[in-house]
């Protein structure tokens, strides 16, 4: 049988692996991955074949992975957070949209939506929207449509990719235009290198976001109407009366 | 230390367990829940004081969780999928808002989302709305406007409570809404018993989901404009050009 799984490692500590994470990678003779990501589970590698490719060649890793699943090695194609959520699972299928003998399985990991929410602590409890700021495959007049849309409907919003060096003020736009419907003192939040070493979180109000210095190892969530903050956690309730 | 761990378990298998949900599980003394996901962990509660509520209790459980950490115990509330999204660490954090001295730690699981995505494909590989359909809590010309403005959007909606025995019709509510936006055709998918006996997927379109019957153990996903099926999953692309 031809197989690959497309694993997402978690946030990037090994206590938020799942066990099937971990046995998937167990079962296979080939890991292929992002440099960086596969460095984080070495110690899961002795004896497998490991192939790496730099950032921004995820077709070219698909293509890896394709090429040892069909010579009928069990491939582990690993990233980070969760496979399906911008994550490798997506492209793997479309790589290997000729070839439906190869059986593909998507493991879940933890996405930084989540993890980045119970670091901050309970923002995500009701409705929310999830958008990448990167316009590189996406065009801007979408991402600022979605922005618009999600802040009208109240929606929770977490956004991955926040800021990068060509896109410096991507997240002072994003704020601009959540500020078109949410308040100033809206209940926001972000957190760096979650999970790893140097994690760090903030609490902030939307307009002190608007001014935050953010990277591509950021994650942050901007509250809705109901969010708040209870002995410094950032909490949307989920509407229980007589709490 | 006062420390009440808020434990999300995944779908329901313990393969889809962390590992740090099973540290936190293993450091308390005494573990809180709803009866039927405190069953899923009986293996791991030997020795430990298990106190359960029946469904919709959420506000007394967490008050009984507060009263064991106040008699210095170590607690672990346990609740399916993330506890962070539609789980108990909002109301846990409200609750337990008079004793700033009671440490709170959010132990992430895997959510419905990306459990029900993995099982269909990968339909959450960008931009995305979660949406839950329960009205007991959130008025429904709310989560209709949550609905349309998502749609508008084009973001991939995914759907929590879809249905019960009350609101049968949610789900063809929530359709038709969508339908003002986005085609017929539409690819959705949805999965019943995620990770558990019995787990049935189901791909569909956007007018065969209208009518589909589905109950409180189903998670729906509806797709986006270019939402596709790829060999017989669920795939909305990233927009790698050339793929």
């Amino acid at each position: 049988m031809k197989k690959i799984y497309i694993v997402g490692l978690g946030p990037g500590n090994e206590a938020m692996m799942t066990a099937a994470a971990r046995e998937a990678i167990d079962k296979s003779s080939v890991v292929v991955g992002y440099e960086v990501y596969v460095d984080l589970i070495r110690p899961l590698l002795a004896g497998k074949t490991v192939a790496t490719t730099p950032m921004k060649r995820e077709v070219d890793r698909c293509q890896m992975a394709l090429e040892y699943a069909l010579a009928g090695e069990t491939v582990s194609m690993v990233c980070s957070g969760d496979a399906g959520v911008y994550g490798m699972a997506g492209v793997m299928m479309e790589v290997a949209r000729e070839h439906p003998e190869v059986e593909m399985e998507v493991v879940c990991g933890i996405t930084a939506a989540c993890s980045a929410a119970a670091v901050l602590g309970a923002p995500l409890i009701h409705d929310f929207a999830v958008i990448s700021l990167s316009d590189l495959l996406t065009p801007w007049e979408k991402i600022e449509k979605r922005l618009r849309l999600a802040a009208d409907a109240d929606f929770v919003i977490c956004l991955y990719n926040p800021s990068s060096k060509k896109r410096s003020d991507y997240l002072q736009r994003a704020c601009d235009l959540v500020l078109q419907h949410q308040s100033p003192e809206t209940c926001c939040g972000y957190v760096r290198n979650i999970g790893r070493e140097g994690e760090q979180a903030t609490l902030c109000t939307l307009s002190e976001l608007r001014m935050a210095k953010v990277d591509m190892f950021t994650t942050v969530i901007i509250g809705n109407s109901q969010t708040k903050v209870i002995n410094g956690r950032l909490v949307t309730p989920r509407g229980y009366k007589n709490v």
